[in-house]
């Protein structure tokens, strides 16, 4: 469990903001870009790129810049998109619908293959073409499917006994949308989508803004 | 635009998750909390507990420590949740959708009240009981009712468009479901949901851990 270099979550944090800025460029056919201009576009300083380039052995900046296309292709090879994750939904309601219906994830690498629910009237059902299963199966499923990401999409009270299900049975990441902190094995990665944590910080800095202003 | 006491966005980040882990406290019928004991619960140091809340004053703990009614009171007021926001979704896609029908934001202290979107064939149509507008009509509609909060939930290439739309009309608080980073003025706070953003940095943690387990 140890690693070599231990790269800060806050650098990791940055890199899926690169890899959307250097799509940008792509689209709009830019060879070439310096990490000023990077870090301009993205109102980070260029020191602060420089410095999270060279967490992964500084992507060899020449002449003039990076490649964009050699920079995009480094990063989404680091994220590991290429791969391809495969996700199962826990939960059929309103957000686990939402996921399932949004595009982006695809585009991104990451393939929805199943939905589980308890709900038994809408087992055999799909969402986007991905179908409804009976949460009772899943271990079944697991056994015959490879399986990357649990996506829990469920009332809080049901989020912590569903992830210990799911980590028991292998699943080793969470995408948590339930508004609670789940308790996992230490070899269990998570990745919270508090959905209300945000908003109420959001609120707070609109107050504060306002108070400022006033 | 100056604030005599900045209180870092870190500490602010941290309050929504006292503000759950009291509520919780509270359902259970606890009536005192030490810091040590919250500080267990959430994972952090008690001493990062008592430094948060110096930042509000410190909230007086007494003998045993804190009250789990006062604490849990005063953090909903620093929230400002007790005066309720009022928000505006735009665009009633997947996301908007799910949002419009999430109960839990109306249970912070979020209400939504209006629903724009550009697709004529669902004006007048209701979701979770929340009109579909004209998003032409957005003008009119904020001239005759108080909205805090923007949700963006459009796609990438009309999310900064819209921002701009929605900030010139006055609105100071955006919450950006869209892919990408926002261009406001200075007065204007943002908080972002990158759904894929906080995907690919599981599915980087996933395989970071998976080579240190290797």
């Amino acid at each position: 469990m140890s690693s070599e270099k231990k790269i800060s979550q806050s650098v990791i944090r940055r890199l899926p903001r690169y890899y959307r800025y250097l799509k940008d460029l792509l689209d709009k056919d830019t060879e070439r870009v310096s990490s000023r201009e990077l870090s301009e576009m993205m109102h980070i300083t260029a020191s602060q790129v420089r410095q999270d380039f060279n967490c992964f052995g500084g992507f060899g900046q020449q002449g003039y810049g990076y490649s964009v296309k050699a920079l995009y292709d480094e990063i989404e090879e680091i994220l590991g998109v290429t791969d391809r994750f495969k996700l199962i939904i826990i939960g059929a309601g309103n957000i686990g619908t939402a996921l399932s219906k949004h595009d982006n994830l695809k585009k991104s690498g990451f393939d929805i293959i199943a939905i589980f629910d308890h709900k038994e009237s809408i087992f055999g059902k799909k969402i986007n073409g991905i179908e409804i299963r009976d949460i009772n199966k899943l271990e079944e499923y697991l056994t015959e499917n490879k399986v990357d990401i649990a996506v829990l999409a469920v009332p809080y009270n049901q989020a912590n006994e569903l992830a210990k299900i799911v980590t028991e049975l292998g699943i080793k990441a969470i995408w948590n949308f339930s508004p609670g902190d789940l308790h996992v094995p230490q070899d269990v990665v998570i990745e919270n989508v508090h959905l209300v944590d945000s908003l109420m910080v959001l609120g707070y800095n609109l107050n504060e803004n306002k108070k400022n202003v006033d």
